[in-house]
C-alpha cells in the first residue's frame, strides 16, 4: 500500500510518499511543491496540479491523506490554501486515489501520541519512525510525512498493512 | 470577446457566457453546474472540473470573471466553496483563459449602480441588460451573468468591446 501524504498550501505543498506494505514503512519520496510569489493565482494552481500529477504518475500511490483546514487567524490566506487544496484533491481523484482527511490534532495524536504536540516533536517522531537521518528541512514536508504515517496507522490501511492483505 | 462569468460553489456553480463584441451583448449560454450531495467531496470537484471544461470547449470564451470570496458567517461552507473555486480557476487557466476577479460589491455596482443592491434588483437588471424574457431560475445563474456583465463593462474588455478592437 503506497500512501501519499499532503500538507496543502499555495506557496508550499508538502508531500511524503510511503510504502507501508507488510507492517513496515519504506520512505519513497518527500519534499515540497513550491510556486513563485508574484505569479497569477491561477498559474500557481496549475503548477501545483501539474507537479502533483507527475508525482502520482511516478510513485503510483493508491491512497491520499490530506490535512483538513481550520481557519482561525488569517482567513484571506486560508482561502488561497483551500483553493490549492481543491486542486490537490482533484488531481488525486482524477488519478484514482482514494482520499482521506485528518485534522492536525489527529495527525499529532497518531505520530507523537499527544494531540497538541509541538512542531519539533512531530519532526523528531517522523525521523524516528521512518529512520530518516537528516531532519526534513521544511515543516510542511515533515507534516506531510506525519499525515501519511497517521493514515497508515488508522483504520483500513492499518489492517491491510499489518496483515499484508491485498488491496481492495 | 467571449466572456465566461462564474459564481463559484460546490453544490451549484453558476455560469453565464456572453459575447460582448462591438459594444453589444449576446447571451450564448447560462445555467448551473450542480453536484449531488452525499458524494465524496473530491468526486464533486471532479464533476465541476469536467463540466466547466466541456463548457469552455463548446463556447470558447477568452476571459473568465469569477466572484471573489468573503467569509463572514459559515467558514466551513466557505472552505468547500474555495476548494471548488480553485478547481474552476485551474480549468480556466489550463484552457488559456485570462482570469479576473470581482467582489460582490463591484458586481452590484456595475450592474445595478449600487453596491449593496438586493438579489432581485440584480436579477431584474441582468434580464433588462441582456433582454432575457424569463428570469434566470437560480440566483447563482443571475450572479454569474452579472459578473460577466461587470467584467465586460470594466477596464480593458470594455475598451476592446466598445471600440471593436482585436484581442491581444
Amino acid at each position: 500500500m503506497i500512501i501519499l501524504g499532503i500538507d496543502p498550501g499555495l506557496a508550499i505543498v508538502g508531500y511524503g510518499i510511503l510504502d507501508c506494505s507488510a507492517g513496515r514503512f519504506r520512505t519513497l519520496a518527500y519534499g515540497a511543491i513550491t510556486t513563485p510569489a508574484h505569479t497569477p493565482h491561477e498559474a500557481r494552481l496549475s503548477l501545483i496540479y501539474r507537479d502533483l500529477t507527475l508525482l502520482i504518475d511516478k510513485y503510483k500511490p493508491e491512497e491520499a491523506a490530506i490535512e483538513e483546514l481550520f481557519f482561525t487567524n488569517n482567513i484571506t490566506t486560508g482561502i488561497s490554501v483551500a483553493e490549492a487544496r481543491g486542486v490537490l484533491l482533484l488531481a488525486c481523484h482524477q488519478k484514482g486515489l482514494r482520499c482521506f482527511e485528518y485534522t492536525p490534532m489527529q495527525v499529532k495524536q497518531a505520530v507523537v501520541g499527544y494531540g497538541k504536540a509541538e512542531k519539533k516533536q512531530v519532526i523528531a517522531m517522523v525521523q524516528a519512525i521512518l529512520g530518516i537521518r537528516e531532519a526534513p528541512k521544511l515543516d510542511d514536508t515533515a507534516d506531510a510525512l506525519a499525515i501519511a504515517i497517521c493514515h497508515a496507522n488508522t483504520g483500513v490501511s492499518r489492517l491491510k498493512s499489518f496483515y499484508n492483505l491485498p488491496n481492495l
